[in-house]
């Protein structure tokens, strides 16, 4: 259910924003409780002019291969899940495509079971 | 005050477009208590390598003519209103532009009164 | 700690789009108990197809300069804040770049605390 929207700066080649895409899908599944399949990923590339990304907030040292991702999910996480998610996303987009964890920005959005439908105007979660 | 995100792949017609921005429209006036010309609506193409949906997650069986719709609304309606707006909308964009009804993803995000400004730097719902 | 979402019609200068990203910034730190250099601000042009803004709902005339501002940010403001906030922020843009108060267009989704990570995979404000 949850869908992701990941930016970056433009430029990237294709295995290494899939290398990100897999990385998030995989530490979902893994870590936060969402079932296999469920992958919606929107990717955004953006020009340097378009990608506005402290270089140092809370003396955290980010590069132009910073990437930021937005998670819509349902709001049933505990806030040990979140943590628990947060460090495991950072590890596997170290591991592949090889992302600094000063670079990897997440923010999610929680809401309620009725705001998903799937597909066929359903309600699925409701 | 909705705030509609639309997200496909790229290489769609004009006219295409048009439809699903004017489906959206009409479901919400219709079944989702939006006053008309209350339009807002962004629409994002993507390459292939940068829209990434589950090809069957629910068995629901997604062809690359998906479409994935977020809306920003107020946390207002009832889970039988966003049932009933979820049948509309997938209703309408079968008629036109003619998506299979498999191919609708939606997703709300629900928030308060005060945290709209339509112009002028003013919370007119506040 | 916000995450700023801009869209805008395609074709303005790069100074111009740094003239709106500043000045949303600027007002978060101003009026909206922002940090400094907490400044995380994605903008997306758009083809006068993909950007479809009601010319005049709320009778406010707006214009193909319109802006639609969208924050996540904590969900600690009160109404208040949020009015100072969208008040400066008009006020800001209006005098630089020069955009019309009526073609500014804001929405907020409000999140809690365990909802960030700023890099490192660590949930820092929960």
């Amino acid at each position: 259910m949850p869908l992701v929207r990941i930016a970056l700066r433009r430029g990237k080649p294709a295995a290494y924003r899939k290398a990100i895409r897999d990385g998030v899908y995989l530490a979902m599944v893994e870590s936060f409780g969402v079932p296999e399949r469920d992958r919606f990923i929107l990717v955004s590339e953006h020009d340097e002019d378009d990608f506005d990304v402290s270089p140092d907030y809370m003396d955290i040292q980010r590069s132009a291969d910073a990437v930021i991702i937005q998670i819509t999910a349902r709001n049933t996480r505990t806030t040990d899940q979140k943590k628990t998610f947060f460090a495991a996303l950072v590890e596997r987009l170290k591991a592949d495509p090889g992302i600094r964890p000063e670079d990897v920005f997440i923010s999610l959005i929680g809401v309620e079971k009725d705001d998903w439908s799937f597909g066929n105007g359903i309600a699925q979660y409701a």
